[in-house]
């Protein structure tokens, strides 16, 4: 088998550019990226990725191994010896590695390293493996990589979009008067794993005043008449994040927190219009805030947004100090909010990507601040 | 505030076995450890530990230090500046520590340093910033210093067992004809949440010949007439990994599944009558393969137990490899367990602490084969 296509000319670029022989790739979701196989379960999974990228080495534990076999394109599987010590299982994953290396290569070699995910200890040691080598950092340039999605990461983005967007109605549907936060987060977690998502970062449930908190987690707290419901989840699916946020409210909610609603739905539909490939990121933020602020509101006090894909927070970071523009094929959550303490909060966040045209929302679910 | 007074002795040994001047305390597990503060957000916490640990400083991202404020006992805690680039995040935070290092030290030092945690390039940014330091890798000393637990580990530890087993209990009770892997799943996830669980380390949930499996995720298989249901849970609770395994039954169960269910019970029991301080953990391995190979069945064919802390794997090691004794105040996971391919697997797992007397079975929750 072979690399997905687009990833291969991603990685024939940066060969070009970086001028190294080789990629050795540390961090756990430049592996995924590289492998697309998981979820895995060791600490230590390395790739070497040669020039010709259809000859990566997968370097694994025992167990692992069979996963990648599994479910990788990935043929060149090579396992290090696990010991009950993770130290010594280090060693034996370097030593395979630069054996790996050596294998392909011939002569004094250039190679590109995660530096910032390779431990000290572990690039001591490959050092040690191959004195002759010269080390280039390749961290940042795997992320960045990384910030344009592929049809394919595309794909499984929207569907895990999608089983947000199944997931959070059904939450939002079964809420009423007597419910707690935990039944509300219960629910949904019992849904996701049902549909088939591989673990949650964050599933953020409040009600009420508590709604102000901006991520609490669940507790006792019961719904009344005229509460509002705060749901922000964030969940892994495929390797892929999907990250929502919706607010809604039983009847006779105050009216405060109905022009927040406003406030709130008509900041991210403004953001939405505006997005297409050469925006600066900082404008849209600049504008967002301003335009809270104009309303009496104060500014959101946090990032108005953040890249998703096999992080949950990604660049390009929506705060004043992010430079970056956008560019079609990224994709990021974007999530304004109004909070008031002592009354409540209102965020509503939508996953949106980047088309060469403008935009597509990817979550879908209603945005609607009463339910029945 | 002062650190627990059990850790302080396990440090004070420590800086005199070393002889360094500080710890940078870089791996999540061993932050958690020294803060107790948790779970944070952030990828990037450090800590600085010196000879006098109550003048620990904590060095966090601006959302993570409410977190430490609020939750640790620590009352030095730094802000690195963050920005939307991870790359220049590490760079912050590595210049605010070596601040804090030079602030408390004077002249050459010598630093201890997780060399298995730290990047490749925190490390290199950290010799920059402190080039006359001299480096030591403390990964291992802090990985061993958690091997016995304190009374306030087990005393969480000991809680997080107790949720296991209310969990297991309820999953097992509503275990029927018609119900699926992920419906038992669901159940138990939502009930986890409830009790305060913060994530899930593996959700195994098999129904009838896929038992065999050893380590499925739940599918929409429905449980027969005569199916056994096992399920493997491993969940965190307040930083400490509870792991607890039971197999179930309903009636009508092949007279081979009871009969595993006998041998995996009764050496289940033969580990924990033998389990005291001073025996070798790979006396305790042969002993048990060599029994089950005895009753005519294969060998595990996985590790028979591990240590449980705040990772999910800790050693001891429970397999020929592993040259550790045990110590009172381990804290292992002890699973054995037999699988026949298309019939099923029964395995069957408690969490042990190990006591200057012997041992205590920290999770209680019932052995019994047949549900009703």
């Amino acid at each position: 088998m072979i690399m997905d296509t687009i990833k291969r000319e991603k990685f024939k670029k940066l060969f070009d550019k970086l001028n190294v022989d080789f990629l050795l790739i540390v961090r756990p979701e430049s592996v995924r990226y590289v492998t697309e196989a998981g979820p895995t379960y060791g600490k230590i999974n390395l790739v070497v990725v040669p020039q010709n990228v259809n000859e990566c080495f997968s370097i694994t534990s025992p167990r692992d191994s069979s996963i990648i076999k599994n479910s990788s394109w990935i043929r060149n599987v090579e396992i290090f010896d696990e010991t009950p010590s993770e130290s010594k299982n280090l060693e034996n994953a370097i030593s395979v590695a630069s054996k790996a290396v050596k294998a392909l290569g011939h002569g004094k070699l250039t190679l590109g390293v995660e530096m910032e995910g390779i431990s000290a200890r572990g690039f001591d040691l490959l050092k040690k493996k191959m004195p002759r080598t010269e080390y280039v950092d390749v961290s940042e340039d795997l992320r960045f990589i990384r910030l344009t999605k592929t049809p394919s990461e595309i794909q499984i983005i929207k569907h895990a979009a999608k089983i947000g967007d199944e997931i959070m109605l059904t939450m939002m549907e079964n809420f009423q008067v007597g419910k707690t936060e935990l039944d509300v987060a219960g629910e949904g977690v019992r849904l996701a794993f049902n549909y088939g998502v591989e673990r949650f970062l964050w599933r953020a449930v409040m009600i009420g005043v508590r709604t102000a908190l901006i991520g609490a987690s669940p507790t006792h707290v019961k719904a009344k008449e005229g509460d509002n419901l705060l749901i922000d989840y964030g969940f892994v699916f495929n390797g892929y994040v999907c990250d929502i946020t919706r607010t809604v409210a039983l009847k006779k909610v105050p009216s405060k927190i109905v022009k927040m609603h406003e406030t709130v739905t008509s900041a991210l539909q403004a953001i939405i219009d505006w997005i297409e490939p050469g925006v600066r990121v900082r404008e849209i933020v600049d504008y967002v805030q301003n335009a809270i602020e104009g309303f009496g509101y104060k500014r959101v006090p946090h990032d108005l947004g953040h890249g998703v894909g096999l992080e949950g927070h990604e660049r390009p970071i929506f705060n004043e100090k992010e430079d970056m523009v956008l560019e079609a094929g990224m994709v990021f959550a974007v999530e304004p909010g109004i909070y008031i303490e002592n009354l409540g909060g209102v965020r509503v966040e939508d996953e949106i990507l980047v088309t060469p045209q403008g935009c597509e929302v990817l979550t879908q679910c209603r945005k609607n601040l009463i339910m029945n």
